[in-house]
């Protein structure tokens, strides 16, 4: 029963413009805190769409999805190619969990749904630009994941409660 | 004599729209070699515009310079914030010199310049993301300008010409 019955409380999805409402709830309390994401504290809830869930994507690889559990939305996860060009190999994704959805195994669930999809749209690699140095436990769960620190911009980061700190590169081969 | 006659011949200043064409003429070879940057070699004159010189750039952070020599534009960098919010402090540049300008010392001039721009906007440090690895004029440059490799992602960029190679993230403090 396992399998199928957590087949049916949680799974992975293509996000819809109807999932907005749902990520912005998810996305807003990240942003207001600043404390994983270079994105500015204030940003509005147009900004954020704009970032997160584009009705117009400049970036036409990008791709986002969004974890469902019990018929909510807990999670979401962006998928893009890192660099154009030449570069357009390497895949890079974003992940965002409700607060109070955490402990759940929703972020591996959205980590390796992604790496999937990445695997089938032909990206060869996935790369982490920002990953916060004292952000522990989402850098515990991508080194669990295969991802290793490729290197750390030291003092790239104002962490508002920790101060300066790192942002690692991570990267793993799909 | 040296310094003045120097500064009468080569400068560096804001670029204006009137400067499209002259960085187009140098930008042109550069995307269509496809061995420097992540861009698509196909991309045309109106992307590159938005790319490097756009008329109403997303990223206010922007700034983009020209170094003319002679009265011939004969290089660019471009100057933004490398990230936003809690990592806004660090800036990147990029830099195009024209080919037959090679060896002139225009790459560094224009380094210097954006390098005292990003201190007088109050950026920290100076990161570039995705250095061609094989490129080592370049890798050269910033290394004498101290810049540091902060690390290296293996087979991140597919060289036309060399194959697969390493994309160099390198940093210095401002």
């Amino acid at each position: 029963m396992g399998a199928s019955a957590e087949g049916l409380m949680r799974s992975v999805r293509t996000a819809v413009p109807g999932d907005w409402a749902a990520i912005w709830r998810i996305m807003e309390p990240v942003v207001r805190a600043g404390e994983t994401y270079c994105w500015d504290p204030g940003m509005d809830q147009k900004a954020a769409r704009s970032e997160w869930l584009p009705e117009a994507p400049l970036d036409t690889t990008l791709c986002v999805y969004v974890a469902v559990d019990d018929g909510v939305v807990v999670g979401t996860v962006q998928l893009h190619a890192n660099r154009g060009g030449n570069g357009n190999h390497v895949a890079n994704a974003s992940f965002l969990v409700a607060g109070d959805a955490g402990g759940k195994g929703i972020a591996r669930h959205l980590a390796d749904h992604v790496m999937t999809e990445a695997r089938g749209q032909g990206y060869e690699s996935m790369q982490f630009n920002a990953v916060v140095q004292t952000n522990e436990r989402a850098v515990a769960l991508w080194r669990s994941l295969e991802f290793e620190v490729i290197g750390t911009v030291p003092g790239a980061f104002r962490h508002p409660v920790q101060g300066p700190t790192g942002l690692h590169i991570m990267f793993r081969r799909l």
